[in-house]
């Protein structure tokens, strides 16, 4: 069975590495001749509208999907009118839009931070007025990792947040201030069945995930985490891995954005569950049943950012499970993971705490996720 | 970092699924066109002492290693004089004749059964005399999963097995009416540090690897069976993974065979251990420092055999893992394999009993394990 791939970076490369043991194989489309999962498929280097790409994934593969949330729209669906393709492309386009995605939380009675569209400067002004400072200025489309967005903590931020963000959709968001964040990650099969992996604890620096620790353990936000990103599979009709990002505020949830896709967050799983995030997304839209979700131990994944530590240092940790994306190293890039699987959520941040080699962000999530035990 | 495999089979594949997490990419020899690693790394289409192939290996790659013990030992020297070529030559020549392998048994007191090198029929007759019957007639050389071998159980079965083996250098071996088959499965870094998975319980069928149950828990065994294994790999100044293979016999080891490199009745550690002997084979040749090799539970794993069952079917059952091979049906074959981990030997056998799709020869091996369970 091969399986197209729009995108072809650190997902679509992990994605391959959970198939093939599975018997598929991948024919991947990325605009970057040196995409990192190129080495692991056939790579078609073109843009994901490009009509010959699109053209070759419907006559030569059996199912096509994403590693990468901003294909355009209007080729995922005339892609789908000619093979399988899952996720649905509705799920992506609406992903792809904050305030489309903010009002389907609120339709579906998802909890969410507050929001107003901001289109012009007496917009901002109406909007600030409303929801109060601070909030957080962002990009309808196109934001990721934290880029584009401005935090607004008193007037005077106003005027340069609007400097450089206007001329796009925008959408201004009540600033939560919150005390954990976490994420539920899901599949549902073709055939509807859902099947939930443990609840993580995020900690996110700089707009960028810097680590998880999973199972959390806090069950009291397990249940509703994984209720509301039920709600939006079903809407959805969804086939796939999918991830549901929160803030935890006094103990409730507040959805951020969902992704329709594995995520990083769900990393952990290669390592720390009986079946990867991957190899379900695999199975999901492929049509074949789903791996169990149940956890092995406690996971701490970090990602590796700006660039490598050396594995002849770092692999001299036991239970530690490298995953390099074989990226280029550039300031703020994830260019890899790593997960320390134990028994204790305790051991393992007391372990992780002693490396030398984490990037100084992850380092201070550390700190977090440790005094997060403690609170 | 690039690693040369001479050999692209499922050892190859299974190897560079395991490689690309720790940033290595592969330059894969085999003459195959068809071979199934080809996908997951750059493929020469060559044999494996083409001058061109090994130049080419030794100027592109930072070290090469195989996933075939039978590469002819003067390409390996030779490249062994250009790159780092791990395991050493010397092993390999070594486990490719039946004759010196056993010899270096007895020199370094490893218990094997009797054994008498046949040249010429009264040599034979002067060998069934000396070691009795039942015995076995194998060629010294190219023989793997029972080919090259005649079981004599009677004077009247020395004709014909010498009909069909002769011309070649034999030896002729006692038979070992064994209770048991076992392996010890070592990792060997460049610094000489040494590593065991727990021994395993195997089971052969006509010759041919069907299932293996690890950790098999009989310590009384397992010591002297990593005992024997760590003479030989200090014997070598071995790097990487070796398997040694053993008779039980009224709780005694007898050492069969030796392979220079990772061995079907390890695949098991995929799934079932902290650290794959694939991760810790590219760990070891390529300098890292090696990953943990305990187990996480139970591991009983299934070699797929002659032909594929369907995902579909096959996947319903949760703790299963699945890893084709990407190969062309054909009896006998070993196409992939699958692994159920859990917690209990008990559990996994009697799950695994229910299944349909394995093949007899794995079911009846499923029955033996599970009498030894009894036993």
């Amino acid at each position: 069975m091969r399986v197209g791939i729009l995108g072809g970076g650190q997902l679509a490369r992990m994605m391959a590495l959970a198939g093939y043991p599975l018997g598929l194989d991948f024919l991947i489309v990325d605009p970057k001749p040196d995409a990192c999962a190129a080495a692991l498929g056939e790579h078609l280097v073109a843009d994901y509208d490009d009509p010959d790409a699109l053209d070759r994934l419907a006559r030569e593969t059996d199912v096509v999907t994403f590693d990468f949330e901003n294909v355009p729209e209007t080729a995922a669906r005339a892609l789908a009118d000619r093979v399988a393709v899952f996720p649905p492309p509705t799920a992506l386009a609406v992903g792809q839009d904050r305030l489309h995605e903010k009002q389907l939380f609120d339709r579906l009675d998802i909890p969410t931070p507050a929001y107003r569209t901001v289109d012009s400067r007496p917009e901002l002004l109406a909007a600030v007025e409303q929801i109060g400072l601070p909030a957080v200025l962002k990009t309808r489309r196109f934001g990721y990792d934290g880029k584009g967005q401005a935090v607004l903590r008193q007037q005077e931020d106003m005027e340069r947040a609007w400097q450089r963000l206007s001329g796009r959709a925008l959408i201004l968001e009540g600033f939560v201030d919150y005390q954990a964040e976490c994420s539920a990650i899901a599949v549902r099969a073709r055939n509807g069945e859902i099947r939930f992996w443990p609840v993580g604890r995020n900690v996110h620096k700089d707009g960028v995930l810097a680590a998880t620790l999973s199972p959390w353990g806090n069950e009291a936000i397990a249940e509703p985490a994984r209720q509301h990103a039920a709600k939006l599979l079903e809407h959805f009709d969804y086939c796939g891995v999918f991830a549901l990002e929160y803030f935890v505020r006094d103990g409730r949830l507040l959805a951020n954005e969902f992704a329709p896709r594995v995520h990083n967050s769900g990393h952990w799983t290669i390592d720390g569950a009986v079946t990867s995030q991957f190899e379900n997304h695999l199975r999901a839209v492929c049509g074949m049943p789903l791996g169990d979700t149940a956890a092995r131990g406690v996971s701490l994944m970090l990602n590796l950012i700006g660039d490598m530590p050396s594995t002849r240092h770092a692999l001299g940790l036991d239970q530690l499970h490298w995953h390099a994306y074989g990226k280029a190293p550039r300031p703020g890039r994830k260019l890899g993971h790593a997960t320390l699987t134990g028994a204790t959520a305790e051991a393992l941040l007391a372990t992780a705490r002693t490396l030398d080699w984490p990037a100084p962000v992850v380092r201070d999530a550390l700190d977090d996720l440790t005094a997060g035990l403690r609170g």
